[in-house]
């Protein structure tokens, strides 16, 4: 076949859903374009270890162009979708020329849903890209040494009181990360501060947290939430939030630091579609993944809404984009016509979360894991999963030394230095 | 002696001077406040690397406070110096009620000097801190995915000439990191670009590079530079420069990326001093390093003007930093009067300057190495000194990583994704 005949195959993000479509299309007779607005591609389930200053960005993160250096059937290319034009089939970048694709694959991930308040986003950031992270990890140090400035006045107790809205997966995780952190690692550096100064709260509407476990590791959780100090506050529905801190119920929590973890609506991305969305914002796919009447565009990971036959869509997990991702690509080096296609099947290989030190809950089908049976799984679920043996390495490294010296190793201020340069 | 009659100590800097004198206070009788504008003590030496992405900020920076958790008598506080009144024995920070000091140790270091050309600085900037390495390696990477981009036109060729202005060791190893970075790591990522497309040029004023170095040295330097596909230019002064490139001489070299690397300033905070400043900015101390008059008040580092037998400065060097530091802090633990102090002398343990894999130059007294000999000096050296097991290790992880890989470890570009998400 000559080169020319090749299929232009666009995947539109370098998460795990359109890093393992680009990977599995290795062997495959197609030009694969990977677009994404970042040159890395993420390991986003140790996010919050960034964000709390116990991994480096550089750690969970490696350039796509490297990962794909070898793979001569991908071009990477750094930008922002404007527009997915169906009708032309291609795709508008903020800046160059628009790219055409023969085959089309979305997978733009989400970002944090603020219930239709968006103005709570200043004040309560997400966690989603390093920026995010980093931008929280500032936060968090520079409390504590506005507090240890304070000391004294009422303005402590707000500088050291941690907010987490939201307690699924990202928000129990993040919790435990910050009162360890906070708590055992931050205070000792600060003769003045106490270690029951450093407050955190963790609110979720319903009625226990980490609605995807079943209720004994829910409680399992809790306690050890609760055993590293944070205050869970079940039932509890934000009804504002400030710089000020956050409203919930009848309660006003005064807190200089709101994090948000609850909700995820689609990449906008997909609007431009122009097909029917759920109400997170999630194109609605077909069971092969593609759009109705557009059998070769198809979207994965968190902006799909892939039904089961339980009616629920699947859960925003790596293991799901990634399954998807594959999946996709196997339909695609085929070239498996609309009607030959046998539906996505998802294999529920089991989830995990992780509290602290030691610290961990664990659902492997009808199996349930806790405390540090389920903590070692998770530590070892994370090494093996994460792209390349120098991240390996590199997370690895810092978490025995984390676990050994309770010192965590990216406690760096330098946005501030950075704001005093600019005089 | 009860607790409250000891003196306190106001550091100002946690460099190399600063820190080496907070820690040889351990044993004195003193209360130690140490004041810095960022939260970490920086290993400048190895900074170029984490401007050419070689390095994470992480691997070279530790939070003072933790570096001192254990000595007791040190209080870290984070802040800016606005004034430092001689009269009231006090710093004015930028926050904050006024720090009084029985004795005073300034060690805040030294910025680039534009030469009276302050609107180059944002056009071309210098690297002294963390924010100043990310903003150069951001600079870097986003160069080539443009260059990409924009393949065809004539602007890939500015997009890919870097320009480094100032032939000292800063200016040698930022060419030759960003010569091997950008020639043999770069490149092969981005399958449409060449080696030879990317064009590193060193511009110095006098008529050889490294010029604390011997001139056999000098010219193995360049060698060595010339043989990574650097083009030296000696003998060339910078007139103008613009974001479109440097004018030297009558020749204007169009450029994307000038880095200035030429020429220090001493901090401006020495000016509040009201003393007598050499052309550098720096304070002229006496032998001692006290200021003329006021016996009590010590300037060390590059901000420190201290005459040698031969009348020229000290350089500035973290050596010098270093042994400045513990100096003054014996002067001042034993409380020396003025008129018993032996005047500072300086032991010239040697000097280095790393060109790129396995090429360096080194001076040992009368003995001048190159190559791979000079090279694992350097290597031993800069391991030797950087401060924690955690950070050698990285370090040292690091470059034998890049060394039999070569991919480097931080190819990050964060700030672009950062800003895109502000909408």
């Amino acid at each position: 076949m000559p080169q020319d005949s090749k299929i232009p195959v666009v995947i539109v993000g370098g998460g795990f859903g359109g890093f393992a479509a680009a990977r599995a299309l290795e062997q495959a007779n197609v030009e694969v374009i990977l677009i994404d607005r970042a040159n890395h591609h993420l390991f986003q389930p140790l996010l919050y270890q960034v964000a709390t200053a116990a991994l480096s960005p550089g750690d969970i993160a490696w350039p796509l162009r490297t990962l794909f250096r070898s793979q001569k059937n991908v071009r990477v290319v750094l930008g922002e979708v404007q527009k997915i034009d169906r009708g032309m089939r291609r795709i508008e970048l903020d800046g160059g020329a628009p790219i055409s694709y023969g085959c089309l694959v979305l997978a733009p991930g989400a970002r944090h849903s603020y219930f239709g308040h968006h103005e709570w986003e200043a004040v309560a950031p997400g966690l989603k890209t390093l920026p995010d992270a980093l931008e929280i990890r500032e936060r968090m140090l520079i409390a504590f040494e506005e507090a240890e400035r304070l000391k004294g006045t009422p303005d402590v107790r707000d500088q050291l009181t941690f907010v987490i809205v939201g307690g699924g997966p990202t928000g129990v995780e993040l919790a435990g990360a910050l009162a360890e952190i906070g708590r055992k690692a931050m205070t000792p550096d600060f003769h003045v501060l106490h270690e029951a100064e450093c407050r955190i709260l963790l609110v979720e509407g319903s009625g226990r947290l980490l609605e995807a476990f079943p209720p004994h590791l829910s409680r399992k959780a809790q306690a050890a939430l609760e055993s590293l100090g944070v205050t869970v506050m079940l039932n509890s529905h934000v009804k504002e939030v400030s710089s000020q801190g956050v409203l919930t119920g009848s309660e006003f929590i005064r807190s200089a630091h709101v994090i948000w973890a609850a909700g995820n609506v689609a990449s906008p991305i997909v609007k431009s579609l122009d097909v029917p969305l759920d109400s997170a914002g999630r194109v609605v796919v077909r069971p092969d993944l593609s759009l109705s009447g557009d059998p070769w565009v198809f979207v994965i990971g968190d902006a799909a809404h892939c039904p089961t036959p339980e009616g629920r869509p699947l859960p925003g997990l790596a293991a799901v984009a990634m399954q998807e991702g594959r999946y996709v690509a196997k339909i695609i080096a085929g070239q498996i016509p609309e009607g030959s296609r046998t539906p996505f099947d998802y294999k529920d290989r089991g989830i995990l979360a992780t509290i602290g030190r030691a610290k961990a809950v664990a659902q492997f089908g009808p199996v349930g894991l806790s405390g540090v049976v389920a903590w070692l799984a998770w530590c070892f679920v994370h090494i093996f999963f994460l792209i390349g043996f120098r991240n390996r390495f590199r997370v690895m490294f810092e978490w025995i030394w984390y676990y050994v010296t309770f010192k965590p190793g990216a406690r760096l201020i330098y946005w501030k230095d950075r704001h005093k340069n600019e005089h």
